[in-house]
C-alpha cells in the first residue's frame, strides 16, 4: 500500500522567498489527505503535481493563518473546476464561520458539500476510520488551540504459511477466519493452533504531524514508535528562549523527541524566515537524532 | 514624479503555475500603493522587491477570493515584522468583517491601526486625495460590488519663463502667486498677464484600473484619456458569450473601450486559467488598439 508525504510548504508565519507556510499532501493507497493549507498551497499543488481534485479530506492544525490561509482560495477552485464529491474538513469550530462568511461575501455557493468534524483541543480522539488508515488528534501546546494528527495504517490480516495449509489439506472456506486469527479444527477433531497456520502481517506504518508546539512530554506517548514522525523545529536551539515564549520547539529539541518517543525516522519543518540556509537546522536536528531529514517543498518521503 | 506600476498577479480565479491572482503595486513619488491583494502576493512582493513595510494604502475591488485572500496574511505579515505606521484599506464593507474574524480567531491583535474607507458601488467618489494625487471609485458591473480605481495626478504649478521673469524684473516674491496663475502688476502700475510669465505645467498623468467587469459604456465617461488603462481581459472574443454571463470582459472588447475612451496605453490582465499562452488576446486586444501590453507578473509600467 502507497503511503507518502509530499511536502507542501515549509516555513513558518513570516514569508521568506523560495519557501511556502506549511501544507502537506499525504498519499495513502491511492487517497490524498491534505494537513494544513497555509497561503499559496494551490499554487504549490501545481508545481508539485499533487491533484488537488483528488483530496478527500482536510485537516486544519490551528488557525493561525501560515496553516489555513491557502483553504478558501482551494475550496473555491475546487468549485470552479467543477467538483462535486463532498469533501470533509477536521478543524477547529472556528474556521467554519471563517469559511461561510467568505462564501457568503463572495456569492458562492460551493457545488459539493463541506462536511465538517471540528477538533477538540481537550483530547485525544480517533476524527476518521476507513479501511485504510485510522487518524487521531493529538492535542498540542501552542498557545491558541492546536491539534497535531497521527496517521496509522489498519492492522493487516494474518498471512497462511502456504507451506502448512497445503501439508494440513485446510479448505479454502476456512481462510478468511484463519487471516482473522482463528484456529482450525480438522474434520477428524484435531485442533491447529492459528499461530501453526499463520504469521502475523507488518506492524502498520505510522505518520505522525506535530505543527506548531511547544516542546511538552503530554503528548510524546501517544506519538510512540512513528514510522515518520514529522515535527516542527523553528528555531535553532540558541533561541531557546524565544521558542518558548513562542510555543515552538527548537531542531535539538525535535531530535530529543524522535529519541525519547522512539520514531524511526524524523522530518522537520516550519522554520523560522531568519534561516536563509537549513543546514545548521538539520545538523543540529542530527546531532541526537541522525535520521533526520529536512521537509522542504517538493520532496516525498515514503512512510516504510 | 515617479509613476509606475508593478503587475504582482495576471490571472483569474483558478489557479495556473507561473501566473497569480490580481495584484498591482503603484509606486508614486516613492509612496507604495497596492491594488487587490490575490493568495500569495507577499510572495509576488519578495520576488519582485517590492517592499510591504512601506505600502500605506491598499485598494480592494471587490470580494471575489482571487482579489483579496493575500490580504490577511499580509496584514498578519505586516504586524509580525514589527510594522507600528497606520495603514488604510479602501474595500467594500464585508471585507472589515473577514478580517475581524480571522484575526480574533488566531488572537492576534495587529500592533499598527487599520482605518477603513468603504467604497460604495453605487457613485464614483474620490476616497483618497494627499499630495501628489487623487484616488476615485469606478463602479463597474461584476454581479457582486466591484469597484475599479482612477489614480490621477494633482495638476502641478504653472512655470516660470525665465526670460520674461528676467526681461520684467519680476521680484522673488511674487513667484508662488504667478505659479498659482496671478498676473503681476509691476511698481509702474503696468499689468503682465500670468500666461506672458508662465506656461502651464503638463497635463496630469492617470493610471486607471478596471479589475472584473462586464464591458458597459456606464463607465467610460469617467476613464476617459488615461495615460495608462488597465482593463481586464479574461477571455478572447470568441467566448464572448461566456465573458458576458460571468461578468467579465475579452480581449477585443479591452481594445475597443481603450480606443473609444481615448487611452494612451493600455493594458490587459486576469486572463483564464484556459490560456496557457497568452499571444492570441494580446494580438485580439492589439488589432484594435495597438498600444497594448500584457500586464504580466514582474513587469513595470511607467505611467508616462
Amino acid at each position: 500500500m502507497k503511503f507518502e508525504v509530499t511536502i507542501l510548504g515549509s516555513s513558518s508565519a513570516t514569508p521568506i522567498y523560495n519557501r511556502n507556510p506549511s501544507a502537506q499532501a499525504l498519499n495513502i493507497n491511492e487517497k490524498l489527505y491534505l494537513i494544513d493549507c497555509g497561503e499559496g498551497t494551490q499554487q504549490q499543488m501545481l508545481k508539485f503535481d499533487v491533484r488537488a481534485s483528488r483530496i478527500e479530506h482536510i485537516f486544519i492544525s490551528h488557525l493561525h493563518g501560515d496553516h489555513y490561509l491557502g483553504l478558501v482560495g482551494l475550496l473555491s477552485s475546487l468549485h470552479l473546476n467543477g467538483r462535486k464529491k463532498p469533501l470533509t474538513l477536521y478543524c477547529p469550530e472556528l474556521l467554519k464561520e471563517i469559511i461561510d462568511i467568505q462564501l457568503k461575501s463572495s456569492e458562492t455557493e460551493l457545488q459539493y458539500a463541506v462536511e465538517y468534524r471540528f477538533t477538540d483541543v481537550g483530547k485525544a480522539e480517533v476524527i476518521l476510520e476507513n479501511q485504510d488508515i485510522t487518524v487521531e488528534t493529538i492535542p498540542l501546546d501552542h498557545g491558541i488551540g492546536c491539534t497535531g494528527f497521527l496517521f496509522r495504517e489498519k492492522k493487516r490480516l494474518r498471512k497462511l504459511i502456504k507451506e502448512k495449509i497445503d501439508e494440513f489439506n485446510v479448505p479454502v472456506q476456512y481462510y478468511p477466519a484463519l487471516k482473522k486469527g482463528a484456529d482450525y479444527v480438522a474434520p477428524d477433531g484435531r485442533v491447529f493452533e492459528n499461530e501453526t497456520l499463520t504469521i502475523d502481517s507488518a506492524t502498520p506504518k505510522s505518520y505522525v504531524y506535530c505543527s506548531d508546539t511547544l516542546c511538552n512530554e503530554k503528548y510524546f506517548d501517544q506519538i510512540s514508535n512513528a514510522t515518520l514522525l514529522y515535527h516542527e523545529a523553528t528555531f535553532l536551539n540558541n533561541m531557546l528562549e524565544r521558542a518558548n515564549e513562542t510555543h515552538h520547539t527548537t531542531a535539538l529539541q525535535a531530535g530529543q523527541i524522535a529519541l525519547k518517543t522512539h520514531a524511526k525516522r524524523l522530518l522537520i519543518g516550519h522554520f523560522s524566515a531568519r534561516y536563509k540556509t537549513l543546514n545548521e537546522l538539520l545538523d543540529e536536528a542530527r546531532s541526537v537524532f541522525p535520521d533526520t531529514e529536512l521537509a522542504v517543498e517538493g520532496k516525498i518521503f515514503a512512510i516504510e
